[in-house]
């Protein structure tokens, strides 16, 4: 797979380096070596043992590519390594090596390891997203736009109100993974601790906190709610990503030109096309997070394991897995380089809302008139009103407002009945944002909260 | 589509019974009387009206058909609901009805209220299914089989341990809904409450309050982590009725026969061959919950929804997401019947234990042999010795024991070093259950905290 | 479920009105009738009984929720279908029914007879849609619009071409959709044909005839080739069909107005906001598509069923299998409608041309430029001022051309080695079309070449 | 990602030696000097240029490493890859490299010409799969077993005919595969070869033939039925693999045992457990199937992507797609090893035969005795009967036509009107096995028809 063109350009390079055959090694290490501690504080392992094992294979240079020649036989990495790893010990100490443990126990406890940095640097960047948005939110709090809806122009709102939007569902996301629990897992063959009696547990206890990793309840070979409860969160976090991305995709239409992706040198050009900037950044997120979305249906459909152990069930997980994971901070990286450098154009906001030549504020208009004209023209003369003279504004491109005053049934009721002042106040998009202002300082409230 | 005969078999026909179009109906006027109680509450319609609204439409007869013809032209029910409740109105009610609302507001907070009885439904059957298990744990503390990896026979265990498995995975999901919000939706067009000001974010609070829905941080017409988090927290749940259905299925063949489904008159005969009884339950299960991962892909797929309001993504998820909650309600009482009638048969799990000739406890025999027989005939002597006399057991139908004791080797070391005892002792699988006991003690107890 | 409000708006009603729990009994019916006339043909029921049986049971009114409620017990419709219907039947008759088949035989081949009438709905649909392409295409094979990648504008094309591209991912699909065979299911318990020896593979063959299926090389219980063929070329349907309503969407933005869906009395009418127009049928196209990727994933996960029936596998299918043909269709109702009304609004088309201030042409006026000024002013010369131009051109809202020639460095060069003619045909849209054209002439060719 | 340990062990190792970074850089090569030459050929590139950039880039070495470093900037490894070639190139030749091109259609036509191979080791995989399917039909066309339904014993079959069914699928979906096209792509920026007029579907028509690639009737940027009918082609097939390895996991299963993974040295041993034979390769296979099942929804929903170029919904596409045929690749080279090397053990089939103490036969046998026992005993008895004795042979150990024989009311019956020979024959499963030569047979001819 040409995975550097085709797979790495989506993930975060820092993860890359950080999360490779190696490193997977390194914490199959860690787990081992931490299971030997454990026994050897228990007394299961002669004292001096799981230093002397940590000794001989702390610096030890294990051959990954050995390591995976030898998968095909067992269907694991654990087997080789374990192999490997036994090679290394002197005589004496072989026995007490992976004592107690499966090829299971090893991978998944190894894949919580890799993945806890993750999480840490998702979190991270989640934080970064959140302080580039409470940035936004506030430069932004009075900036009218026009909301869309069935992307359609609908009615006024300001920009500061888009970005809450995005940043609740960022940091609703944040923190649904901040709660996601990384389990040890330690069972033995059958996930009873076989040979080991309640002592199991107490290992399995004392090897959470020795890694720092979540005590479950019990082991968990077959029981996969830990992971579908990360998969999940991971997609969940990555729903809120392309939720940013498409809207900044839809915002950055040549025809609407609200907001532009950070320009950096050579970023979003074309080779052949010289007036264009690509929302790149974007198309890189939506790119993603669409994959994650398919990875995440392999969890799904793999949550159902069989008996004591998964049949390809639980192999099928390792991939979408930790790609889910990588391709996720590679896109928080672009969503974090997107709040934190966005352009916005407020002038380019202004010339859309008055895009359908004031159009938009026609049932601000109607409930207006409504009061005023049902008396005398029936219920649906406002909304009829209201819209035919927009269509007139739009039309011999005039203000709305004048449109309106000049409309011959308006005219024979402005007189009496409708101020001319109110009338203009109706027709301006800035006087008719609801609550924009306030959600704004409310999602800031339940932002900073935690 | 035959509904009766394709899609509802595998739904709870209590939930069918009151998850309808009229409920619908029934939910959208919920919503929009409270709406109007609350804006005259705070003063927004005139005293009395809401009453005077509730009167008129709590027990009219809505026609469901016209308004889903009336879908055609709009894409949602809520505009002819809206229409038709309308018309049902006095003149001077009209322009109170449905203010300041959109038609996102009114389906997205009818479909919480449709759903929140059925997650109250869910839970009590979660806690029904929990009920049982524990009374399985019990019953089956002791009772020895065999585990299987990769369903092939590995090492003893428990049933009862097997039970805990499933209820801890049961009732980690069963928590994981329990903390699901079910948000009221109220934004108006394009979410800022436009006409309202503030007032906007007090009537969505006093209306959450109201309809006793989660009061939202900001309306989330196109912030879906709410539905995401609902929809991959059902698809959860079915994963851990999935995992029982497909053990009990396991369990179930004719060559294993360890467990069969609650037998009923009727239930799971073949009408052409007398001697077979389906596990239809789990068959039923199985079948809902593949449905269940596949709509909870239309979820995350559509969790990114476009500015103000979704081009689709939104319409897309009204199916799946009602469809996920009755099969997973259809699934879980057949799950719930399972655990309370569920026929065990721990002679069969003897007998299947016996089916390696006691090659099954090699493992232990291995380690027992090891420190007696490394010294004398290497290393690797104990495991092919354990490995070959259990052959003997298996061609020879002798007692594993007795193909140890006469083992030419092992002949040769037992006076001196080796206890006939200890040996009989390895090879008993009931003596061999690690932590199985201890583990349903500690679930018991986790299954019991709340 | 409220399906008349949540479900049923996706689909087409025509479909609706076909396809139902009273249609399912009937292919169940229809069916077991011909298994009995093939077996009569074959001497293997006596003359007269299959005659008989379409007597006794033709009109017979079968209680489909009866039906419906027997299922439980069995976990399909066919057993209760078959139990009813023998009740039905003259003693003497009563052994001949339903004679050497299985559930599955019924169910599957009943679910062929009901979609069969569906996919000729399909491809009439499909034609429908080809025809109006077709006129669109001859109408606006010179219609200059401009092409946009990554959703910002890039260079000319016609809206014709971009119609033949709809065309041809529609008319891809209907042919892979025509290809697709429904076979009949007849094999019997175990899908050998118990009982009948070879004859029951020529019952296979006589029933396909007989109920115009395709005859499969064998049984296909749980080879589901067939069903995974059939689904995944729906799927492949949906996708073109979403690709035109994702399309027509996004032309119909506000800002972008070159398309609009046609419009019809109410259709798209906000209820609130009288200025609006919304893209209703492609929110109701895309809602509908998304669901079908959505149920494909379940088909996709359940292709592989164990032994010789499914254990949910089978049950998982129908559900998905016939909600994606009936959303198809009604989503295919509905591009048929837009394609046969689009409003297609020319002037638009050109004023966005111009939104650049001629931006777009700088790629041909930079291919026109290089050869005179790269000698001189280096390679990148031309690239780079052919943009400076441009921005020129937006920011003075002068036509491009006149920023060219009036640019220093052209200037310089324009009066010995450049046309001012061929400077100006450089920037005109309308001669910078491609293969547009030639690309209509094909697609019609191709399309009507069938 | 640690791709070493997690990712390849599922797929080919050839295909990895063959399908990585460079031979990505080297099918871009390949088009882009294919397209020079198509355009010299067409005298759009002077005479000679085409040949003297393939001697200037043919051995160049190209630094895939810097071309991924690029690719951040413009979304694609194009266009890096362009600008590395060109800065090889003599500056007289750098205008005709990418002449007319775009990014996608670099990175399209390089993804099918990555792939041809691909699909042509699929091919041959198959076939190789094919071949020992009908050595294992011809060998086991009267091997008698238990057919299963439900996962539950039903009735008698041979193995010939359930490898026939097998052999089926695989070939089906070898057809598909077979049937798929991998079109070339060129278009240019958007899509209408802009700045060649008709001359750009000549190039297009031309490059398709030196590149031995299908001519599509358009270029197909955002038409991507193409892709759609690869990725759910090599699904289907996945789907075939993946129903084989479920069946042999089940027939490996320690109490059934009737198959094994063909063995070899290590190969699927446990490191604890030495009376352990895991089956392996049928947990590489669906490890790596469930994979592409995920893999695929993402092409699913991508398959709509927008106006002239997705905007993520393309770069969604590439790792999934080569992934789903590297993964599909690694499962055939089991399956195939599978077929070829599989141990069948019909001494266990006919152990289980015989599990039911004759149950299985009942069905036959009530067949057999209700002509006789339904006149005197009505038209339940034989049904009732034939199931009683089961039972009865079952418990007391005794075959099952014994058991029959004894029946009080069996007795009353066959001094008369029942044979005892016929009894015993009909509790032959031996003489039961229905259509299951003559399925062989047919399969054997439709298989070899090709």
């Amino acid at each position: 797979m040409p995975d550097a063109l085709l797979r790495h350009p989506f993930m975060s390079q820092t993860a890359l380096a950080e999360c490779h055959d190696q490193a997977m090694v390194q914490a199959m290490l860690a787990f081992e070596l931490a299971l030997a501690e454990v026994q050897e504080a228990h007394g299961a392992v002669p004292q001096g043992a799981s230093a002397e094992m940590r000794r001989c294979l702390e610096s030890h240079p294990f051959d990954s590519a050995a390591i995976a020649a030898g998968i095909a036989s067992g269907g694991n990495a654990a087997i080789p390594f374990v192999k490997q790893a036994r090679a290394a010990l002197p005589d004496e100490l072989k026995r007490y090596w992976h004592m107690g443990a499966t090829s299971q126990d090893v991978i998944d406890s190894a894949l919580m390891l890799l993945l806890k940095p993750r999480l840490a640097s998702l979190d991270a960047l989640l934080l970064r997203c959140r302080a580039a948005a409470i940035e936004l939110m506030t430069a932004h709090e009075r900036t009218v736009m026009v909301g869309r809806t069935l992307m359609q122009q609908a009615l006024p709102m300001t920009f500061g109100v888009k970005v809450a939007h995005w940043a609740i569902g960022l940091e609703q996301a944040r923190r649904r993974l901040a709660q996601v629990e990384l389990p040890v897992q330690f069972g033995g063959a059958v996930g009873v601790h076989s040979g080991w009696d309640e002592q199991g547990l107490d290992f399995m206890g004392a090897l959470a906190e020795r890694l720092e990793l979540a005590a479950p309840v019990l082991p968990w070979h077959t029981n996969r709610q830990p992971i579908h409860a990360l998969g999940t969160a991971l997609d969940a976090t990555a729903g809120a990503a392309e939720k940013l991305a498409l809207d900044i995709s839809l915002l950055t239409q040549t025809e609407v030109g609200e907001v532009a992706e950070p320009s950096a040198p050579g970023m979003g050009e074309s080779s052949s096309m010289p007036h264009k900037r690509n929302p790149v950044r974007c198309a890189m997120i939506r790119g993603a997070m669409r994959q994650v979305h398919g990875y995440t249906t392999v969890l799904l459909n793999a949550a159902a394991q069989p008996l004591e152990r998964g049949l390809g069930e639980w192999h099928a997980e390792w991939s979408p897995l930790v790609d889910s994971a990588l391709l996720l901070e590679g896109a928080l990286e672009q969503a974090a380089t997107l709040l934190e450098g966005l352009e916005v154009n407020p002038e380019a906001m202004r010339r859309n809302l008055a895009a359908t030549g004031g159009g938009i504020m026609a049932e601000p208009v109607s409930r207006l008139l409504a009061p005023v004209l049902a008396p005398v023209l029936g219920q649906d003369a406002a909304k009829r009103i209201s819209a035919e003279a927009a269509e007139t504004a739009r039309l011999q491109g005039i203000p709305y407002a004048e449109a309106l005053e000049t409309h011959a049934e308006v005219k024979a009721e402005v007189g009496g009945k409708l101020e001319v002042e109110a009338l203009r106040q109706a027709t301006d998009p800035a006087l008719y944002l609801g609550s924009s202002q306030a959600q704004v300082q409310r999602a800031m409230a339940w932002l900073q909260r935690e």
